[in-house]
């Protein structure tokens, strides 16, 4: 390749502030050093987790930086070591690493890896604890290990699931974060059974995303909850078959829910990040085995709390990350999965845009017709 | 029998008001009806469950009441329809009910039965919504469905485990609560695995059955902590290896375990009921698989509470009742395991008196030293 080996100057966009608009830049993006990848970035979707960073409420966010964790591209070049990918192949970037050889990758209990989290919890590579951004000489931070808002970018070896080449690429980039994580808590970290009934706070993407892995799951009741009724209608396309709106009732929701379902659900899915919410939806379980899975991020320093009755009569409190999926295994998996037609992925992307129009594209994300957009990069 | 079909008048310890010394009454028991078992108790233990109760710290505890359910008898009559014992049967009574039937007990999923629980949970029986004890016309509330400090008491049959005649009655009555609940907390509600690192919070008689139940498991390394060094010496023999004692330490427990267990242990149990130590024992669980289960039980109106990334870095948060077990079907089960010497009794009780030292018994629980003070009916 010509640019390998070679500094790479190219259009992305950059956080330099909080809350601030985001900056179409020329960044200069540094070489893959051992067991790194540079990536070429096509599509890149917009998630949640990216406007909380860029909000300024992550107090682990650091700027400048450029952010973006949910994407497809093609691999441009690799550094010393590289043996999994090549260039050209087609891959997904990973904010959840899978080195297979740590702790947590051979427990056989977790998706987590802590193999690089020193580097990527503080915006570097592990190699040398450096960027591998910079404009006109200064550092820009990376972002979650995977920095998608740029056309050329630098991860760890660890961070690239190779996918099936055939797959396009501006529609499996979802499967970066949002959707596998609420297919996964349903199918990996509840683990819903047939006949099961399912309470899903929050309908948006990841929420969505949950009733579709319930209905595959065979749930049999999937109940969704949500503030703004006009959700409903796109939901029930997902599997959702009933729907409550907290503002209709004057009782607490976990109440309503209770009183629906003869005395709670089996499973229920926080997908807002709402503290009050994660409680209402362990509450609304069933007494005796109902588990209630947090998918949301809450805000900094925030806290749930309930009584320890509700667990000691056997309830389950749970949480999830990416879905529990290990990220390089099986995210090549569920494109396949998508290539099959055994789950949505088109039905998700409600906008598209480019990279340039990045500052719209988070305006869209607060509004509340907007589950993904994905833009071309 | 003599006296069956009768109104027995026997001993037993009243508790007319919170907190004041129980007061041993003749009291009048009335027959068996429908459904209903009366028990002649032979032995009866205290628990903690029962003091506090009597604290009046409970807001669900009704006075004038007869406390107890820690205990074995013999079945003295039969009300109509009762087939499962006879008079003459050697039995444990169990505040868990299990009739078989309910949805709880039809899920497969929890040892909750939801029988008779609108009756027990207001101190009455089932039938008529009446008590079968009375005091010179005054009527005195059942608790937990056993109310066990008295020469006879009356029972639902769904609360009742036949066990092996050939049993002591006054080792295994323990197997009507506190061994129970740890060993089963350990075996049936955090499923230990052989190799794993465990944390006791509180090496009581719940916090000994924990760590006997961990032994058994395979744990390998059981650390126990208490804020008495005085109960490491008794604990060793129960299985457990490591002792901490939070006074010793500047950091939180919850640091100091972590540090020892390159990230924190693999399950927690919590046996005080205090929910500062119940956060402390979910968060001493190492990430992405760490699993505490609360075994105690808090004071009313108190809540636990811990940051959702807790739970979404893969911790578990669990409860358990009577250790998961179902009454009826595996007390037996417990019993005969204590006669082929697989688990232990004998060295929870530190103490034997009589039902008229019952107020003796009390001051004893609350002292140190004290496992488990059995009285002879």
């Amino acid at each position: 390749m010509a640019t390998q080996g070679k500094v790479i100057t190219c259009k992305a966009a950059v956080a330099y502030e909080p809350n601030k608009p985001l900056v179409i830049e020329d960044v200069e993006v540094a070489p893959p050093q051992a067991g790194e990848v540079r990536v070429q970035i096509l599509f890149t979707a917009l998630c949640h987790t990216d406007a909380y960073t860029w909000s300024g409420k992550d107090p682990e966010g650091l700027f400048p930086c450029i952010l973006g964790h949910e994407a497809a591209g093609i691999v441009e070049s690799v550094g010393e070591g590289v043996t999994e990918v090549k260039p050209g192949d087609h891959v997904i970037p990973c904010y959840q690493a899978e080195c297979k050889e740590c702790k947590f990758c051979k427990s056989g209990k977790t998706n987590l890896c802590g193999k690089i989290r020193g580097a990527t919890g503080v915006g570097v590579m592990m190699n040398d604890k450096k960027s591998r951004f910079s404009v006109r000489g200064t550092p820009i931070y990376h972002f979650m290990g995977t920095s998608t808002f740029s056309q050329y970018t630098v991860v760890h070896d660890v961070s690239v699931a190779k996918i099936d080449p055939k797959a396009p690429l501006e529609k499996v980039c979802l499967l970066g974060c949002g959707v596998p994580t609420g297919l996964g808590a349903v199918w990996n970290t509840a683990k819903v059974e047939a006949g099961s009934n399912v309470a899903i706070f929050g309908l948006g993407t990841v929420g969505l995303a949950v009733a579709e892995g319930a209905k595959a799951a065979g749930a049999t009741r999937i109940i969704g909850i949500d503030i703004d009724n006009r959700k409903f209608d796109r939901a029930k396309d997902f599997g959702v078959n009933e729907f409550v709106n907290p503002k209709d009732h004057d009782k607490p929701i976990q109440q309503v829910l209770v009183d629906m379902t003869d005395g709670g659900v089996d499973y229920s899915f926080e997908c807002i990040g709402n503290v009050s919410i994660m409680r209402a939806a362990l509450e609304c379980c069933h007494k005796g085995w109902g588990t209630s899975v947090i998918v949301g991020v809450a805000a900094s320093g925030q806290e749930i709390a309930t009584r320890p009755f509700q667990l000691v009569t056997g309830r389950v409190w749970k949480g999830t990350a990416f879905g529990g999926f290990k990220s390089r295994s099986q995210v090549p998996q569920l494109v396949d999965k998508y290539m099959n037609k055994e789950i949505k992925i088109d039905e998700y992307i409600t906008h598209n845009l480019t990279l340039e129009e990045i500052n719209k594209a988070f305006d869209l994300l607060h509004g509340g017709d907007c589950l993904r957009c994905v833009l071309k990069v």
